[in-house]
C-alpha cells in the first residue's frame, strides 16, 4: 500500500453535477410521468455540422489505405490545422502567432488542468469566484493550496470576486499572485470582459510578473463586434499568458473532442536560479512526454471548421444556441429577475428571485415546473443565490421551458 | 516571469529521437540519392481493417444525427466498450475485472505519464534499465528525482538492469520502493516475463505493500500460450497492481488513439493517516477532473476490434509484423548476432557485434547499409552495446533491409 498523493482528500467530495443527477433521479423516482426539462449542464444537442462530418469521412478513408494511412502524427498536431489555426482565429484579427506557438489537443478541460504542471509548486494562484472547478481542482491535486473552509474556498488560493455589483468584472488581487485564471466569455456567469478591462490585466501581470491563463471557450459565442476575442488582441499579452480555444461548443465537438492553447515563444517564466525559461519550451515538454496527438480524422473535420463552408455552418450552430439563449433571457427579464450572460455567451446567469440559495432554487424549480439547472454555489462561494441556464438544448424544450416560466412565475 | 517547475530542468536534453532524425536528416543531406530505410521508431504501418473502418464511418454518421448525436461521453469510456473489453481481455481468460475498474483514454502513453499523480511525491520509484522514457520523465517532472548522473541515471529513482546476464528478467530490488513500472512484453527488449516471474514480482509488491504499474500494450504480440497476457493472470495481483493496454499497436490505432488502463477495486493506498484509500477512486477524481472521455467514433471502432472479424483482421494485422520479426531475427542470428525479442514482441533487440557503443553502431548500420534503427543506450544506462530494430515496416522494406545486412555482415 504505496502512500497516496494526499492532496486528493481536500477535495470537496461532491461534485457538483454527481449531486444534481441524484436530486433529479430522486425527483423522477418519486414522480415517474414528470417531464423534466434539462438546461443544467453545458453540452452540445445539435449534430455535426455536413462540412464536418464529410472531413470526418475522408479522415477515416484515408485510414483505410496503404498509401494514406496515417500512424503517429505530430503531438502538436498536423501543420495543416495549425496553420488553418494561426490563419483564421489570429491573422484575421490581425494578431501575429505562429504555427509553434499552438499545440492542439484533445480538449480544453486536458489543457487548462495539465497547464498547472509547467509552474512551480510555489506559484500563488488567483481564481475568479464562481469559477470553472477544473482550475481549482487541478491546482489542489498538485498541493498549491491548503484545505477548504466551511464555504468551500481552499487556503492559499487567491479568489477574486466576480458578482454583480463589480458588473462581473473582477478587482485586481490585493496580494501578489503569480498566476490568475482568466475565463471570457465567462462560465458560469456568461458576461465578457471588454478591451480596457483586459488591458487592466495584461498591465498587472506586465508589473508583477504574473501569468495570465486565459479561457477563451466559448470566443465564438461573442455577437458584440467590439469585444476582444483573443487576449492578445491587447498589446503586451505575448509577455504574460497563455490561451485556451476549444471546438466543443464552437463546432459541437464535446463528443469528438478538439482543443488548442497557444504559448507564445517570448513568453517567459524564470527559474529558481533567476534566469527566464521558455514557457513554449517547456508546455512542449509536457505535451511530448504525456501526450500523443490529436486523433487523425478528427483533425481532418477540424480543419474543415475553417473551410468557407464550414465556418457558414458553424455560425449557423452558434446562431441557433444563441436564439435559445435570447429566448431564456428575455423571458426571464420580464419576469423581472435580474438575468446577466446569454448576449456573448451560451450561459443565462440570474440572481435567484428573492436572493434563496442556489440548491434551494434548485429544487423549488425542479418540484415547480421540472426544469433543471445549475445551482451557482457549485461554481464559488460568491455563486451563492445565483443560477445558471444553458442554452444548449432543443428548441422545443426552451420553448416549452419558457412557457413554464411565464405560467408560475409571470404576473 | 513567474516561477516555473524546476524538475524539469533536470530532464536530459537530448530525447533519443530528435537525435535520430538529426544524425538521419545530416546523413540524406550528405547522400541525396540515398535510400534509407526505417527499422527506429515504433510506429504501425498498415492500414486500418475494414471493420474498423466500417464501425468509425457508422460512428461519424451517427454524429450527424439528431436522434443519434453524442455529445460528452461518460469520462471512463462507454458502457459498450468497457464491456467489450472486459469480457474479450479478461473473461476469456478467467480474470474477474468488472468494467468500474476499466478507464478507456486516448493513449498508454497518457496513462502510464499521468498515473504517477495519485501516488505522493515521496514515492520509491523502481524503473527497470532499459525502460521507456515516459516512466522516467513523468517522475522527473514530479520531482520524485534527483539529478541525472553522468551515465543520465537519475538520484532517488532505482534502476533493474534487465540485459542478456539476467536472461531480462530484473532482479527484485535491493532497498524498499513504493511503486514499480514493469513493461511485458518489454519495449525495447522485446523479451516476455513468464508466469513465475511475475509471481515473483507480485509477491515482492503484497509483501512491501509496493504497487506493480503493469505496461502491458504489446500484449497482442504474444504467440506463446504459456505467457500470461495480463497480470491479473497472476494470484493476488488485483491487491497490488494497475494494468495499462493500449490498442496503439494491436489494432494499428497509433494514429486513431485509444488505450485503457484497469485500476481494480480492491486496489489500496495509504494515506498520511495510515488507512487504507482506493486507488480505483482516486483514479477515477483524476480522469475525471482532467480528461473529457475518447471520441465517439474512436469508441465505435475500438469497440469493432473485439467483434469477431475485427479479431480475425486484428490477428492478421499482428501476424504480419511477427512475420517481419521473425525475418529481421532470423537475419541477425544467422549473421552470429546475439539476438533477443521479436518472438513475442514485435521489436529486435541485439548486441552490438564486438559490443560496440550503441550510437556508433547506429552510424555504422546508417553508413554501411543506409538502415535506421534504435541505439539502445537511449532507453538508459544498461541499454548500451545493445540496438533496437521494430518490426513496424513494409515488408518490401525488412527484405530489403535483410539483404543489406546480408551482403554487407555475412560470411
Amino acid at each position: 500500500m504505496s502512500l497516496v498523493n494526499e492532496n486528493f482528500s481536500k477535495l470537496k467530495a461532491g461534485y457538483l453535477f454527481p449531486e444534481i443527477s441524484k436530486r433529479v433521479s430522486a425527483y423522477k423516482a418519486a414522480n415517474p410521468d414528470a417531464d423534466v426539462i434539462r438546461l443544467g449542464i453545458g453540452d452540445v444537442t445539435r449534430p455535426l455540422t455536413p462540412s464536418i462530418i464529410k472531413a470526418l469521412h475522408q479522415g477515416v478513408d484515408e485510414m483505410a489505405k496503404d498509401e494514406t494511412f496515417k500512424g503517429y502524427g505530430p503531438e502538436q498536431g498536423y501543420q495543416f490545422l495549425r496553420e488553418a489555426i494561426v490563419k483564421n482565429d489570429f491573422h484575421s484579427r490581425n494578431v501575429d502567432i505562429n504555427i509553434d506557438e499552438v499545440f492542439v489537443s484533445d480538449g480544453s478541460k486536458c489543457d487548462t488542468g495539465n497547464i498547472q504542471e509547467i509552474f512551480s509548486l510555489k506559484a500563488k494562484i488567483a481564481v475568479t469566484d464562481p469559477v470553472y472547478p477544473v482550475y481549482v481542482d487541478t491546482n489542489v491535486m498538485a498541493g498549491r493550496t491548503g484545505k477548504a473552509d466551511k464555504n468551500g474556498r481552499y487556503k492559499n488560493l487567491v479568489y477574486l470576486p466576480s458578482v454583480a455589483e463589480n458588473g462581473f468584472s473582477p478587482s485586481l488581487p490585493e496580494e501578489h499572485v503569480d498566476i490568475i485564471y482568466i475565463c471570457s466569455p465567462n462560465n458560469p456567469t456568461g458576461t465578457v470582459l471588454n478591451k480596457s478591462e483586459l488591458e487592466k490585466w495584461v498591465k498587472y501581470a506586465l508589473n508583477n510578473k504574473a501569468i495570465i491563463l486565459f479561457d477563451a471557450a466559448y470566443e465564438a459565442f461573442i455577437t458584440d463586434s467590439s469585444l476582444p476575442h483573443s487576449i492578445y488582441e491587447i498589446k503586451g499579452a505575448k509577455e504574460c499568458a497563455i490561451e485556451f480555444r476549444s471546438f466543443s461548443k464552437t463546432a459541437g465537438f464535446t463528443g469528438l473532442r478538439c482543443a488548442y492553447t497557444v504559448v507564445p515563444e517570448k513568453l517567459m517564466g524564470i527559474g529558481k536560479d533567476g534566469n527566464k525559461v521558455s514557457l513554449n519550451k517547456l508546455w512542449n515538454r509536457r505535451h511530448c512526454t504525456k501526450f500523443n496527438g490529436v486523433s487523425y480524422p478528427v483533425q481532418k473535420a477540424t480543419e474543415a471548421v475553417y473551410s468557407e463552408e464550414g465556418k457558414k455552418e458553424i455560425r449557423g450552430l452558434v446562431d441557433f444556441y444563441m436564439e435559445n439563449a435570447g429566448i431564456i433571457r428575455n423571458t426571464l427579464e420580464k419576469l423581472g429577475w435580474k438575468v446577466f450572460g446569454g448576449v456573448n455567451a451560451p450561459y443565462i446567469w440570474f440572481q435567484t428571485p428573492g436572493k434563496i440559495s442556489s440548491w434551494n432554487f434548485f429544487d423549488k424549480l425542479l418540484n415547480e415546473v421540472q426544469i433543471v439547472g445549475t445551482p451557482g454555489s457549485g461554481f464559488g462561494y460568491c455563486g451563492e443565490t445565483y443560477f445558471r441556464l444553458s442554452s444548449f438544448g432543443d428548441r422545443k424544450n426552451i420553448l416549452k421551458a419558457v412557457d413554464r416560466f411565464n405560467s408560475k412565475y409571470g404576473k
